[in-house]
């Protein structure tokens, strides 16, 4: 890819994406495979006021090695220098920038098991942290083709082709042209999904019902009074206005932990830390999730569910129309940041609790209280088809179309 | 460079080298541009039975853009996490390896004077924790070509062919070739260099007489009963023995503190953190650089004499024949670790205690008083020559030749 689109990129993911402010602490997380981006990403960070920018690099051929020899109570174990690290960015509230690029087979092979026992282990300890920072600094998660996923998703080009192939999927999916201002072109993009969001809230729907043909036959209750949200969110401590994901195509919420009947059928693989699953249903009762099938990862899916007691509950619903960029590629990404954007979804685990009008006050414990989801997971799972229906409830029973034949109901 | 003698090179560092332990804990640091060794350094170390590998990264661009954009009191200061972590690592001990690969210009640009503030603002919470581990940890320093440092030792070379070169040049100093077991031949070496060392400590020098044509004309005290040493120490804490320079051909031991007199010329460039000082002389009065000239350099030259307060005093003196096959070779490699093991060198700044016959048990402050250097700087600069000739001095004035005309007097 040009240096000049790289540079667009760039700069559209730290002042339209992250919003990095004067004299602001960030931290890039990435890859060491991507270093020449994280050069550029730093520069830009720093002209744009950061006072200092740290990295945080991964490595999955790395991380898979750890896995393969160390025990599960070596890497399981957080030292009291982790934690202190921890707590002091709970304190500082950094804005955090991080780079996806790793292929969906990165972690293939590793023990599904021990990946669930480290990772309960180390959120044990962590997650304390992670919940005092919420909605408290701003964030982005955004992508860069490496290539072994370039070539999963084109695996018909050379390596060099499909990365370059990868690279102009997400500058057109992020609206970065040759020609344009992409700040400009987001932003404008941003008040059509907003809107969406805010007919939603306005709605006030009880519940909503899902019906596909694929077998998708679901009901989910909503929060009273809970917002829907689209694009962006604002850091409570600076007022900062920021776009969390980019590409962004999504109009979500999180619905009422615990109240949900029925299966959802996925539409698209799910590629969680490296190991796929596809071709899979979650059946819920009672609001849990109490059986899933899948041809492919059932293991995987089954560790997710039973990660800690309430991964088997909803922390989202979102709505994505087919006419998405995204879906239209007809490509599939085998990464939930594009895959998500590509079609309705909802997630398991962790909700968010800014959906609340008062939630950036709630303690993690208070928003629980009130319908929020907790849990260390929350991984999406993509349900939108093209011919998927959302019908909306009122608390009186009234019934309104949100979405017909996988699109919005009204434009 | 072909997978196989990759292979080779790393089981020499792993094992003739760091000599990684049963269930010992192993710290990387590298940069991120040399991802692919590290991924076959870490298989090598888990397969050596370590039992957690740590991965510390770098990224010369990354820092020059820290050092361009952030403060001195931004980059100087130490957080309490960071100052946790280096405490628990002086106390857990783990084998550190230690890759060089930037390019001796990596860092040009930089502002001296704010890489000497964020120094000493850094090392005065540091120090103390590196000293306490001094001696009871095995280390290695090894290298890998960047592209940038051989195309500085290959400039009419394509960057592909530099690299290859330097490749084949570091394995022909290690001691690698297609078809020897590395480790042999490394141990066969060292039981030369080590013979010289036990020679020079049995004579018991109470001064060195260094004198060349170029300008060299000094005179260094010892430390009586001090030992000489070569290739390996051995590790107080668990006893492995360990090798911490690859390559290295130097016998090494550290002179009285502040009892030298003269002049100094160097024989080659000094690479100081990316800096480059060339063409220098440093003159000494009772034990203390008074003045130096360098061609280039002469502002970062000053800066590490003036570091701290002992960074003006000696803290090594090593010999090296120019048999050398890093000399024989006839290139600057503007490395250090390849130029120091070329030609005879002395060290400004820190000594080391374990010459000591007791030195592990020493406290900085007992070894000090016993004539051992300390500094936050150990900065290496080549004084050898073609015509270096090197005179010891017993206690009762006799005096007997040890270089003569570049080389060991005897053989």
């Amino acid at each position: 890819m040009e240096q000049k689109m790289l540079e667009k990129y760039a700069h559209l993911l730290v002042h339209a994406g992250l919003n990095v402010q004067k004299d602001q602490e960030v931290i890039i997380s990435a890859s060491v495979e991507q270093y020449p981006f994280v050069e550029l990403l730093t520069k830009t960070c720093y002209e744009a006021g950061a006072k200092e920018v740290r990295v945080e690099w991964s490595f999955a051929k790395k991380r898979l090695l750890d896995y393969t020899y160390a025990s599960a109570e070596t890497l399981g174990q957080v030292k009291p220098w982790e934690e202190a690290k921890m707590a002091q960015q709970a304190e500082d509230c950094p804005a955090m920038l991080h780079i996806m690029s790793d292929g969906p087979d990165a972690m293939n092979g590793m023990d599904a098991e021990k990946f669930a026992t480290v990772t309960q282990a180390r959120q044990k300890v962590m997650k304390p942290y992670r919940s005092k920072m919420d909605g408290k600094y701003q964030w982005l998660i955004a992508a860069v083709p490496s290539p072994e996923w370039a070539k999963k998703v084109f695996p018909t080009l050379g390596e060099d082709e499909a990365v370059e192939a990868l690279w102009r999927e997400i500058m057109r999916t992020c609206y970065v042209t040759e020609d344009n201002d992409p700040v400009t072109a987001r932003q404008a993009h941003d008040r059509y999904t907003m809107a969406k969001a805010d007919w939603l809230t306005k709605q006030g729907f009880a519940s909503l019902r899902y019906h596909s043909a694929n077998g998708t036959d679901f009901t989910v209750e909503l929060i009273p009074g809970a917002t829907w949200c689209a694009a962006g969110e604002t850091n409570s401590t600076n007022g900062a206005f920021y776009v969390p994901n980019m590409p962004t195509e999504e109009v979500f919420t999180s619905p009422m932990a615990g109240r949900c009947e029925g299966t959802l059928v996925s539409t698209k693989p799910l590629s969680y830390n490296g190991q796929m699953v596809e071709n899979f249903s979650v059946t819920f009762r009672d609001g849990k999730a109490v059986s899933c099938q899948a041809e492919v990862g059932q293991a995987v899916l089954e560790k997710i569910i039973s990660m800690d007691e309430h991964a088997c509950m909803l922390g989202e619903v979102a709505l994505v129309a087919k006419e998405s960029p995204i879906n239209q590629s007809g490509l599939l990404f085998y990464n939930t940041l594009f895959d998500e954007n590509a079609a309705c979804h909802v997630a398991l685990g962790r909700g968010f609790k800014e959906i609340l009008p008062d939630g950036a006050q709630l303690t993690v414990e208070e928003a629980e209280q009130r319908g929020i989801n907790d849990s260390i997971v929350h991984v999406d799972f993509m349900v939108g088809s093209d011919d998927l229906s959302i019908v909306g409830v009122k608390p009186d029973g009234t019934e309104v179309p949100v979405f017909v034949n996988g699109t919005w109901a009204t434009a």
